[in-house]
């Protein structure tokens, strides 16, 4: 047994024992070996979060693709799927993680454009409100979509700054809200700091004065389930290259609840989002439904992934993907008190699982320089200015052991920075 | 040799025996087997001009790329080159296929997206001037986005309408562009009847009002040379799904001179077209160069079919894809004069050269029923309402034999149409 020097009573191989009775506990353990092999230099990868593993299924159906549908069906496949690819798939998205039901969720272009079409199409149909309600936590691509739109549309962009550590509160949002408010857009899971809010009690306070609310889903969708039908959404947006493993910037998905559709009208105005593409009409006419939030051609290629990840969560069932995420952000933050806090680490994620998602964030001024170090080991977490390293823990991907070594990685790492 | 009853004096064989010769002095014709087999039942593929077929090359990057690159490297490969993918994918089809210099081209999004962002730049940057000049024969998308970014801009369409199967004429820009013109709008090659426009001449004229000019290169890149820098073109985007081979729904591309992009802003602000993605920054300051038109997170695998293409064309030459394409549209058209203009078929594409892309329209009022009979034959063509056929012939995949075989399935089921 050894014994750390640095951290007096806490054992190396006591850590990896009790990462491995996690591990021997866990129901979904079985399912960790859909994944392709990362390579042997892998010894934890932490960051599922930004870009999730590929499965084995998706090398197989990529080559499958190529022969018997590309080279084999040609343009016929067009009429034979790819033209309902972006809702068929989207309600694929909407049944098994999004809790929506069908019609309602498209999947197209990048998080960024989408978001751009919905709130434009959102402060459309709000007019005369001169107000969109957002927070300093949001990912920047939210942020800077929306000056941008705010700058165009000559509306006013308010901010809620939160807490250190903490997320937007309903108490926030209701005293921030009121008759000149268009549009509410948060996120359910922030970015850096992991905390999970409250859907649907802000999603109601924001109706309450009268304003549409947008979710970006990004940080959530796939580890953390939603209702979007059940607590009366209106629109949200989410990447699927993160919990939903469709691959570096694999399209994003858009939701609008169907109540709103037809009044919902979105600026890029593309064929494919016309009644009638193959009409080739002389103007412009939004088909109805979902349909009309599309622009551009289906990426079907880039749509392919993503369907193996969410044929595997369906398989696993969402409650128990959120279980299994549950149990290990719990464990790192344990394993972050016992091994990091002692050396000056804070944990600046929330401690109640209930108000996290899938990723627990460390702050430690040494952690740029640490997390460069990390990746040359095969330990990959990622690092957030100023001083954030983001532990993901991808839920079907990601065992406890994993978790076990690659924090005690950390710790070494943090150890030689400080000696060195 | 069998007679052909409904054409006196052609004979099948003879045909047949004409397309196998020109095949035999097709300089490119061993390029041919660097495609996938379709499959037996593909007799004729004239839709190249819609969806390229895939490379054998493809099918084997796809499959590495999933092993070496997303799972291997996982994060670790935005720094080692995903990151760059845009701009380094771009500067390969500026070199190889457009005439363009690097850092001028980017791949991303989809056409109509990025037709929307090069707009809205576009006449934000022809600040008081309230026109913009498009023609009847662009592909719907881009006049759809044309109507959109026209009534949000408070600026009117000024809509030129070509001869039946002609294009824009220098005359007709000269005669409609001025001191209040914005942007001109047109199709390097239309849609509809192949026609090829005098680029060069045309952007010099609407330089001449003080307009700048979009050019739609969907129909052309990868068959079409063009000369972007020579000619001194401001804007243009394009498609890679066409002859370029990217794959359904492969990412776009657009090009922007240099000199332009200093003024040029476009409206859909993301946090992968900002100066500094990863600073995380408060609020949005574009990235110096063609970045800029980047929004949200590059999509890396539906950008690595086209590579394979590029490769090819590069191999090739595209002064030597162009001859192909032009002996391949000459002999389409030869064989239609003796095969189908008996049966009542028009041509509908010009018949100099000099002025047609890499597709030949024919018209006929059964050809909608018709194509659908020929789809199940395994020749397919595509179809444009009302009457259009349109052979579509992508020069490094097409063999004159395949010209000969599918035309002549085209008699045979208007033969079979009519005696039905």
């Amino acid at each position: 047994m050894t014994t750390d020097p640095a951290v007096p009573g806490v054992s190396a191989d006591a850590v990896l024992n009790r990462a491995a009775e996690l591990d021997a506990r866990d129901p979904l353990a079985h399912l960790r070996r859909r994944f392709v092999e990362p390579g042997e230099d892998l010894v934890a990868y932490f960051d599922g979060n930004s870009l999730g593993r590929p499965l084995t299924a998706t090398r197989e159906h990529l080559a499958r693709f190529v022969d018997e549908v590309w080279a084999a069906r040609l343009i016929r496949a067009w009429d034979e799927n790819w033209m309902d690819s972006p809702t068929e798939l989207g309600d694929l998205i909407g049944r098994v993680v999004l809790g929506a039901g069908p019609g309602q969720t498209v999947v197209a272009d990048s998080t960024t454009v989408l978001l751009y079409k919905l709130c434009r199409a959102a402060v459309r149909a709000r007019p005369g409100r001169g107000e969109i309600l957002l927070d300093r936590d949001n990912f920047p691509t939210d942020r800077f979509v929306l000056e941008g739109v705010a700058e165009e549309c000559g509306l006013r962009l308010r901010w809620i700054t939160p807490e250190p550590g903490e997320g937007v509160t309903v108490e926030q949002v209701v005293a921030n809200t009121g008759p000149d408010t268009a549009l509410v857009l948060l996120s359910h899971v922030a970015y850096r700091s992991g905390h999970l809010a409250d859907m649907p009690r802000i999603t109601a306070a924001a109706h309450d004065a009268g304003a549409l609310v947008l979710w970006d889903l990004c940080h959530s969708a796939g580890a953390v389930p939603t209702e979007l039908d059940a607590w009366d959404v209106d629109l949200a947006v989410g990447c699927t290259y993160k919990y939903l493993n469709g691959g570096p910037g694999a399209p994003a998905f858009a939701y609008v609840a169907r109540s709103l559709q037809p009044d919902l009208r979105q600026p890029v105005q593309g064929w494919m989002g016309a009644a009638d593409p193959f009409a080739m009409a002389d103007s412009y006419r939004p088909a109805d439904g979902i349909r009309r939030m599309i622009s551009g051609t289906p990426p079907v290629l880039g749509m392919l992934p993503m369907r193996d990840m969410l044929h595997l969560i369906d398989e696993a069932g969402m409650a128990a993907v959120r279980r299994k995420s549950v149990a290990l952000t719990q464990y790192a933050v344990e394993l972050a008190d016992t091994l990091l806090v002692p050396l000056g680490v804070r944990v600046a994620s929330p401690r109640d699982p209930d108000r996290r998602g899938s990723h627990v964030t460390l702050d430690h001024p040494a952690f740029r320089a640490v997390t460069a170090e990390l990746w040359k080991r095969g330990v990959i977490p990622d690092f957030r200015p100023p001083q954030a390293m983001r532990i993901g823990l991808s839920p079907l991907s990601t065992s406890f052991t994993e978790v076990a070594r690659g924090l005690t990685e950390v710790r070494d790492a943090l150890l030689r920075a400080e000696a060195g």
